[in-house]
């Protein structure tokens, strides 16, 4: 029986990938720049110089196949479809062309559905049968388990939740033109813009965060750091993202009574000040019969690895 | 093999019930009133005295089972928990209850979602895998299939889309104490608020709803009457009604993606006053790979036999 798979994780920025071991350890890794290939068989013969000697080294028999998360990757088809953050325009059939080129199967789907595959195999949620991943990076991403299984929706495409409408008529979402998405308040972007309009409208308020340039300093790191010099504003950014984040969350709840909702991604980082919020929020936004029931929690896997990992497990999920 | 199935419809007011087909016909139904019963034993009494002899009369070894759709009907455990409609108080193990008296096979499940078993078997959901059903009365409730099967939960109590927040900060839900939820807009009731909000915001707007009374005349009714007559106000309360129902809907596109959705309900008889607002806002706040995929319909059975024939297709359903 194949004792590894192969998890490849493509990011508008870095690809990615490595050879993981039935129980989740990763063996070998590497990583090649995805924006560097214009066209995508370009970035197949990098991707496959660099993965190839490591296939021959783990022993081809011994791999069962090659697990891809990607943005608007589409499990269904295997194809990327139109992903705003790749260079690569159009459909392009992944999961064929990376079959075709390493003579292995290949299954394909987006970023945030393998982080809650490798959530389920290797993660907090070993054991759960109904789950949310939410992540929270430069963008909002969602991962949905109904019944132990990544739910894909009639085309494909369930769980872009980075898109629901929290404040109608709010913040434009430049990527979308969409007014008021949680993307455009719950991602790092959003929190630099949230930090960058409390600024502006309380001019009288002192912060540390006006030290920093307003073009490339002020980022939803520095405003962690900020806060948790007990700087106000910068408390407050958190505050507010919370607030927003947790009544997202509660209407995730009354859609599909989760057993957990797990945050990843960078914006985890400022732990508390993030969390407290938005449990506060998501609570006294639920109905009577939902509260105190959902687990809220951070991802336990390390961010680098994770996405790997995610992605290898495609293979083994029935 | 069994030919009938039963199905009980219980409301706030009226319980329904009937003995169906397995292709959906209705061969036989009652009613009685569910408000007249402090206990759910005399309640379940009275079933009996009209239910009994019309199994006897289609023979006992031709029923394959008893299905019932209640407020708060959980699927799993068979129960009815803190109804906040119903008289009988705290968790009512109703499926039980049922088949002792009845020496037959059954199943619970709130009533929106037996709704939605009923599209799928007899209605426009027929042949569909994922679909939601809204249900637009008094308030607003939902039935979510999933891979052809009702999305339940970890608890059993998913698929509360009324509850969800549309307009944060927003109208006071009196029966949850939250604000801003989709059934103090979109239900029946909701309008009615609308309405009188718009003619107490608009003292010199004309309109032919003031020669009604605000206590008992002012209804859904009567301002889809008065709409259907030119009247502005009344018409501004649908287009209102239909925005904020449309942003929703988009909300649940984005998280499930489905094939379909079905409105249902005592609103839905405004036509094309609420159908084209709602189309309109759905669409306008779905991200590209949504737009003009997901087919926005009425739902086709009639009202009074769509909760009977629901609630008998879950004794069908595997």
């Amino acid at each position: 029986m194949a004792k590894f798979a192969i998890g490849i994780d493509i990011g508008g920025t870095n690809t990615k990938f490595g050879i993981v071991s039935r129980d989740g350890k990763i063996v070998v890794q590497d990583r090649l720049l995805t924006s560097k290939h214009d066209q995508v068989q370009d970035f197949i013969e990098e991707l496959a110089e660099k993965l190839e000697p490591m296939i021959e080294e783990a022993g081809k028999k011994n791999i069962a196949g090659i697990g891809i998360g990607a943005p608007n990757g589409n499990y269904y088809t295997g194809t990327i479809e139109y992903a705003p953050n790749l260079k690569w325009k159009g459909i392009i059939p992944l999961a064929k062309l990376i079959s075709e080129k390493f003579g292995l199967p290949a299954r394909l789907t987006n970023d945030a559905n393998a982080a809650a595959v490798g959530e389920m195999m290797y993660g907090c949620a070993r054991g759960m049968k109904h789950f949310i991943v939410i992540t929270l990076g430069t963008g909002v991403g969602s991962g949905i388990v109904i019944d132990g299984k990544i739910l894909l929706g009639h085309d494909g495409f369930a769980g872009e939740l980075g898109h629901v409408i929290v404040r109608p008529g709010g913040r434009l979402h430049k990527g979308t033109g969409i007014r008021g998405s949680l993307e455009a308040y719950a991602s790092a972007t959003g929190v630099r813009e949230t930090a960058l309009e409390m600024l502006t409208e309380n001019p009288d308020v002192e912060s540390l965060l006006r030290d920093y340039s307003i073009n490339d300093l002020i980022t939803s790191q520095t405003v962690y750091e900020c806060a948790t010099k007990g700087d106000k504003i910068a408390n407050e950014v958190f505050q507010f993202t919370g607030q927003i984040l947790g009544e997202a969350l509660a209407n995730f709840v009354m859609f599909s009574s989760p057993e957990a909702i797990i945050l990843f991604g960078g914006l985890t980082k400022a732990g508390d000040l993030i969390m407290r919020p938005t449990r506060e929020a998501m609570e006294a936004h639920l109905i009577q019969i939902f509260k105190g029931k959902v687990k809220l929690m951070f991802s336990e896997l390390p961010e680098s690895d994770a996405a790997i990992l995610g992605a290898s497990a495609l293979i083994w999920e029935s």
